[in-house]
């Protein structure tokens, strides 16, 4: 008997003007992406990232939250002048920017009252009604709101915070997928790999990928879907290509 | 005598299946971004990774290229099917997608004409009327179509390549930055780091962003401006806080 699960998906909006400049290397999407597949069956179907104006993020959120599922922010959630994520979703939602109990006695407990200045305070400020998703390593929480989920931006405290996402998730199809190293060219398995894509299109994606490894080229044939029997089977068709065409395969 | 410039922008639009499930690590943002400011004085103000569908590609070329000044993509302009980019933008902009005479040329000669096959023909195809972006390491060139730069998504190669896409683009106003790196919190700055960007709001753009090193955490200020002027006055302001707080700096 199996049990009914319907394709969940979500966005990601990376919120910092750091991260579009080039200054810092976006460490985030790769890691939630990955989460979110391997522990809800969620499937990321569009990034974006723009800077920290009020404007832009109240568009974005607007747009983004029709449209998936799920929408994950990070950064702009801290102390300082441009940390206005929080009060930008207020907009968006057109609910109150204000301090969420819990979440300011997690903040005046971990810091102290003398050291609970206004940058910490504001730390505590969320849109109405949100929820917290509670940070281990830095207490500062984040929140989810409608289906919003708003983490931090420093990949560290994200990382350390993002399982207690979970419980707000609704799991979807984990998708599963299988790499082949094959030290060929592209063009040398183009035509073949179409043909077995068009055969299987609603089933399984199938995407090459260039490498380079220790000084030889070679493709990376990534199959991916909700079914591992479909999986196989377009796997059992890769080998054949690959033994008739007498291809190493590299095995890592 | 100061040369008139206009403030130039641009959008980045990843393609790409493997960027978007996480399976690769996304090093091209900040690569393009950093080389746009520093040789070209132009500022990405956002970036989308979307997947390599049809559809979904045009109405991102549609939308960013009506907004930015320029747009660069990355990714799918390879051999094989999930290789997408040229054919949806020649779709986007309602243009032929046929052999460009001189890239079919340039591949011909690459790849020697009995080598030459139909996955390697395809990477001649563009958008009618395409400007090319010549490819030192691996041939296959790149183009541009109206205000559309397409480049491949192996960072080795669009690093190569990136160069050849400058002769096309009207250059703008470098933007000029400094990053201070203090060992405080931020909520120790952050009144002080909000009054100063209220005073410069049209000016400097000022960032904070924390940072763990050695064990020791810290605060990354960055001020960006396109006046070296008013970028100095709002480091002396900084300055004079960090003396009066008695806040160390790291100097890197």
């Amino acid at each position: 008997m199996k049990k009914k699960m319907k394709k969940i998906n979500a966005a990601i909006l990376i919120i910092g003007n750091e991260i579009l400049s080039g200054r810092t290397q976006d460490k985030n999407i790769a890691f939630i992406s990955n989460w979110l597949n391997l522990k809800c069956g969620i499937s990321v179907r569009e990034v974006r990232i723009i800077p920290d104006e009020e404007k832009i993020i109240v568009i974005n959120i607007l747009h983004l939250t029709k449209k998936f599922n799920y929408v994950f922010t990070t950064g702009g959630i801290g102390p300082t002048h441009d940390d206005i994520t929080a009060q930008s979703i207020s907009k968006a939602f057109k609910v109150k920017y204000e301090f969420h109990k819990e979440a300011y006695a997690i903040l005046e407990k971990y810091y102290g009252k003398k050291k609970f200045n206004d940058g910490r305070k504001k730390m505590a400020k969320m849109p109405k009604g949100s929820k917290l998703i509670y940070n281990p390593s830095s207490a500062a929480p984040g929140f989810m709101i409608k289906n919003v989920i708003s983490l931090p931006g420093v990949p560290s405290i994200l990382n350390s915070m993002i399982e207690n996402s979970k419980r707000y998730l609704v799991k979807g199809l984990r998708i599963h997928s299988k790499t082949l190293n094959l030290y060929t060219v592209e063009s040398n398995i183009s035509k073949q790999l179409g043909m077995i894509q068009k055969k299987y299109e609603k089933f399984v994606e199938i995407g090459s990928y260039p490498f380079f490894r220790l000084g030889k080229i070679g493709v990376a044939v990534v199959t991916r879907s909700v079914s591992q029997k479909k999986l196989k089977s377009v796997n059992t068709e890769l080998m054949k290509i690959v033994r008739s065409k007498k291809i190493e395969i590299l095995k890592i």
